[in-house]
């Protein structure tokens, strides 16, 4: 019921289902995906079944699987490896599951499949990579790799992994960067992750935002989206970090405080980080905040408030609310972690509303469908997904909501595209 | 005194003014520079000439020039061809005689110089070539151009003539794309233009914001700059009309309406375009409108609302109040058409204030250097200003605000470009 | 725990608290309360148990009980009536329960307490006051309730009430309407109904705000909160429908769209009412809706969406969500009600956070002490708490928050009630 | 001209006038009214004529006459004492010739007006008094203040001293506080001034408020209005100083910092006072201040900035622009008080724009009606004009905007006045 009104809010994904259970541009295909397990996932998952796929789904993240959602996928045949609440070693028992199925394209968030294949192939092993071959059982990974046409990446954070290898030259197969979609992280960053952050914080704390001080770390898209409804939801003042000048004045002229994080640290009511950096919040920076301040992670990875050393430090810990752990400092005062540092949207809330993961699901579709109408012409590296369809589902997206725009008309398209023409 | 007000806000610019005049970078360079002649641009010139260069300074749009300024740059010994409502004739006789001055760098806005100087080379001739050569006297245009290390431009409109011309192979020496600079156009498009426009159509209206339905054309930084600061205003319906579905939907996302301009035309109490091109608002539309409806044009060239139009067709015509035109129209309705259709900000107001100039025009000054010091390098193409020097004019502003930033500490500089660590 | 992150989070009513503690001004007082049974709720009675009362706690409404806390103010000794979920009959006995306990001081949020009371009392009979007379046996009502020194009503919609019953010189004994306080009205309601509702209505739905048409339906503080936080989410377009002339022109240069109910229908994906009137959104509104829309209420009773009649004319029902009921309208498109039209703040979230509560249920504990310390002075007329003490509250909330204000000099005082200066 | 495009702007007085055209209603009655001589006054003494009376207008403030205005008025009959730049001796000439008129109502705003008339008649004279009798000459001031039906008061100011005059006993004929009109606060001081007053800033300054710390001091109607719209603009902090608590809340709660004065000074860029009281920002408050701070004010006296002080103790001052001078202070420091600490959107801009000066003037015209209407019954006190003629107003401007609202149905009608529903 919960997919259907998944379903009901992506109306680009529909469209393109109904196109692939035509055409079954997918067919005979073998897809893991590692992906958050929740409601618009599953209408992923079945359009890509519809297409033709053989889909073998396990999660990005330890904490973000839907129970009930898993179990409707499972009952659709789509393979499903992925619980709430895994702990480290299953996670990666579930990456390995789905290594197991001899993937010819992966689909990622996050990019921890990718990285255990490129492990695997490579030979470098770590706690990890021993977890991943407990269900990956004893493959040959390098020609297992070989067989991939091309995966795509869904994050900020997996895309500035991959070009890491790339810059390196160990990438081993070519990657469509679905985050660099402008229908992706204009949108599913900036508006979904805005939302449902807050709708994460909400959940935790019940907290009241008029009147209070928050500080949002990065201004990249997720920063903007979380500084932007932090003031639409009446916050006294919005404090934004940065260690980017440009995006420093963006902030400033945008209409938000800027100041280095050891002195936010000394105001902040609510602290959130969207970084994609590690230890952004040390526990040096806990230290100077305010009795009673909360501090929760939109950043991909759990490594951007140093919940490690808290826990090493702390001279009290208590759960206050689900969701909401209290640590008692040595100094005496209290803060509160949120969501265990992880992605607080997907922990405490229902990670973004379908209606923009409409947008983002749509490029990681046609995506999948253009790596196998591509397969073989693609070189082992970082790239988009071609404008024109960028553009299209931006089209399809406006269609739905039953929103009109302009064309040019053919003197304006010569018009912009005349130089000689002058005051 | 009021360029010394300029001065007191434009710090960066002062920064860059004190290491030029130590190290005189542009020593004996003749420099020709098509500007709006404002305070700002009055600093810039003070600037570059305390470099060392010998400026030639012509307006950059008939209107636009403020005659004290213009004044205050002759006194100072900087050559000045502009004043306040030039004609056609005078206009381009104006931009002659900044070519009779042989260049060596030109700075332009808009495109306007630079363009004259290509037909000139090319042996193109119009009715503005005749008035150019009027001034500029018959010399040796092919040699002169190629004499010229390279040239800058300010605005979209103009860094898309220049590329549509690399495009054709008919572009003639190098252009450092100004507008291209992550502190131009994120800031001088979206905050200064955003303001100004408003103080413009403030001071030619006197109208009440709030209550008002706007009709914003364009949504590119210039648009949305606009359109933020209508709902700060209190508009209470603010549109946006697009031809880019990307765009188009963002603005949805933030919180607009979008629609055709011919179903906007119906709603709108005040239009304003800024789009680039041409006839966005043609005649067809204006009969649309509400009786009453005011029209202004933030887009550089004064092609966006079809005036010549309305002034064949209208049956009646007066003058309001200062650059506020009422025409009757056959239907019986009236409309206003604020600044005759050009630049509302720097015909009705005093175009962007210093403090967003300072970066713009910092990257004016920088570029110039950088042409310099790079003569004979650069190829006869588009290009940015080199991203170190970007970002250290956004540091540079940051620190003369008294705003500090965070740095990424060794232990992140490091994970950001690791590619193996996961969940 | 719950409670005590409330008590972190109420710091005036906690100042509150620790002087009852020692002054004891309650001391033997039988005091019976209609509340939503939250922790905040758990909160206001330890403070008057604390005061020396002995507290009888009902519900106010059918749902709203969170049933943890209602055990856990049993086991502090508190008389607790009240569980998530009771019917009509049950809700009934509750009032009935704490009217057995012969109050001497009422607490009510909407009234229901105060008019079962008035209508024991006055002899008038309904099925409400049969179920009230199962728990509150066979007592002179009469006499009960001359023995009762005020009450305090919390809500817009029970001082309303209240006021009619005074125009008509029904009203048996004083009310405080702590509704009227500033430190109630323009806060709770604007700020806390404001959020809470938002947050109600996300996690009933998970709907992207941004992007969707929202329409409220009253623009009291409570619709100017709903409205203003809709707009801070980015929803495209939020349209207010109004009966008072100058609300909607208030609303209008707010930056709203207004419109009447009827034509809004055709364009809201969202729907909340805050009216406190009835059938505000009747079956034939309903009709005209498109496919999809989502309605909720923030009015104190479900009366406001017409529930009962989708509820015999819908053609197909089902729950899609928690709080999320799917109904099939004979024209095909579908609606969805939400929370079943009862208040969607506490049915579906937790109700207004702490920090807003702090203030209101401050006024009501000064309140309870105000009508005891004056008890036999005041007269039955409904009036507000005495305008020091809020103010004082006021005082007491920006203290706790760390932040400080101007003190007026003798100056400044003498100036402001001099009438001779001029200009 | 001007006038022509103001009536456009004030349809609720037009129709006014045009019923008063009809009914001659204020036939051959004496006004005489102290009102800022703008556009929009031009349509209300045109309105007042209209309606038969025999118009005389004196300024209300030395340097906000348009004088445009003035001639277009006296060229329609309409006896004008009023100029721009006028010195004090010269204002209060013209008060003492609107005296000299021997009114039967007044119209004030601000009371500079009344005041005089009631010093005249008290007895009491100082410097005022003896600049207005030169033009008022040796009436008997008693008696002409006898025959006085009532006046009316425009401002939040002016009510202030008829309050306190009220309270001593000292109120000698009846006046309407056009300012405690629903459409008349709610409205002018809140848009109306919100706008004006920044845009008399940017035309004064024609700074960039984006990247701006703006300190407001005072939140009443007029001192949101200007926070709201700075916000709108851009600020990047906007800092409320208050000295009601209640106040201060809402203004931490609507989103904004709260400190006091003292603290403020030292974190502002731009200053500006609406409090109504005088010495808000001191000598002492100035040396605290930031290089290059600028100081504006918005009520309706120029006493909230203590320009004498600084007028006294500054070692330099020069114009830096029009309406802006620049104070050296003996720390080193300069500040700029903008038009000389008067009205700011009055002196640098054209006071508020038509819209709203129409709901404003709409309740003058109907109050001076009002009086000759029931003259011989008002008692001499401060009463707002009846409720039904202000919800008139604010009914025939949504029908001018096109806006439509709803009407209580009768069932809904009757459920708001019962007590006896409920749960």
């Amino acid at each position: 019921m919960q997919i259907e009104w998944a379903e009901r809010n992506m109306p680009v994904l529909m469209l393109i289902r109904e196109r692939f259970q035509r055409e079954k541009p997918l067919a005979g295909l073998r897809l893991s995906a590692s992906l958050h397990v929740t409601k618009e996932t599953a209408v992923l998952a079945r359009t890509l079944a519809a297409g033709g796929a053989d889909v073998f789904l396990a999660p990005s993240n330890p904490l973000s699987t839907q129970d009930d959602v898993a179990a409707a996928l499972a009952a659709d045949g789509i393979k499903v490896y992925a619980w709430k609440g895994m702990n480290e070693r299953e996670y990666y028992n579930a990456i390995g599951a789905a290594i197991a199925h001899s993937p010819q394209v992966t689909l990622d968030d996050g990019g921890d499949l990718t990285i255990t294949l490129h492990k695997l192939a490579m030979g470098i092993s770590d706690e990890s990579i021993q977890y991943a071959r407990e269900t990956a059982g004893d493959l040959d990974f390098k020609a297992l790799v070989k067989g991939i046409y091309g995966g795509t990446e869904e994050t900020t954070t997996g895309v500035i992994r991959f070009r890491s290898m790339e810059r390196e030259g160990s990438l081993l197969y070519p990657i469509i960067a679905v985050n660099d979609s402008y229908t992706k992280h204009l949108f599913d960053n900036r508006y979904g992750t805005g939302q449902s952050t807050w709708d994460g914080v909400l959940r935790a704390t019940n907290a009241l935002i008029a009147g209070k001080v928050v500080v949002v770390s990065g201004y990249g898209w997720v920063g903007r989206g979380i500084a932007g409804k932090a003031k639409g939801l009446g916050a006294r003042k919005v404090i934004v970090t940065e260690v980017d000048p440009v995006r420093a004045l963006e902030a400033v002229f945008d209409g938000f405080e800027v100041m280095p994080i050891s002195k936010a640290a000394e105001e902040g009511d609510i602290f959130i980080t969207a970084t994609g950096d590690m230890r952004v919040i040390d526990y040096n920076t806990m230290l100077r905040m305010k009795d009673g301040a909360m501090l929760a992670n939109a950043g991909h990875f759990n490594v951007e408030i140093d919940v490690d050393a808290v826990e090493k430090n702390a001279v009290g810990k208590r759960e206050v609310r689900p969701f909401m752990v209290e640590y008692k400092l040595p100094n005496g005062r209290v803060i509160y972690i949120l969501g265990e540092g992880r992605l607080i949207n997907l922990v405490a809330a229902e990670g973004h509303p379908s209606e923009v993961m409409d947008l983002s699901f749509a490029n990681q579709a046609l995506a999948a469908e253009y790596i196998v109408k591509n397969r073989g012409k693609l070189t082992p590296s970082v790239t988009k997904l071609p404008e024109d369809l960028d553009i299209e589902i931006a089209r399809l997206k406006l269609k739905a909501m039953g929103i009109g725009i302009d064309e040019l008309t053919e003197e304006q398209r010569r018009y912009i595209s005349a130089w000689a023409l002058g005051t």
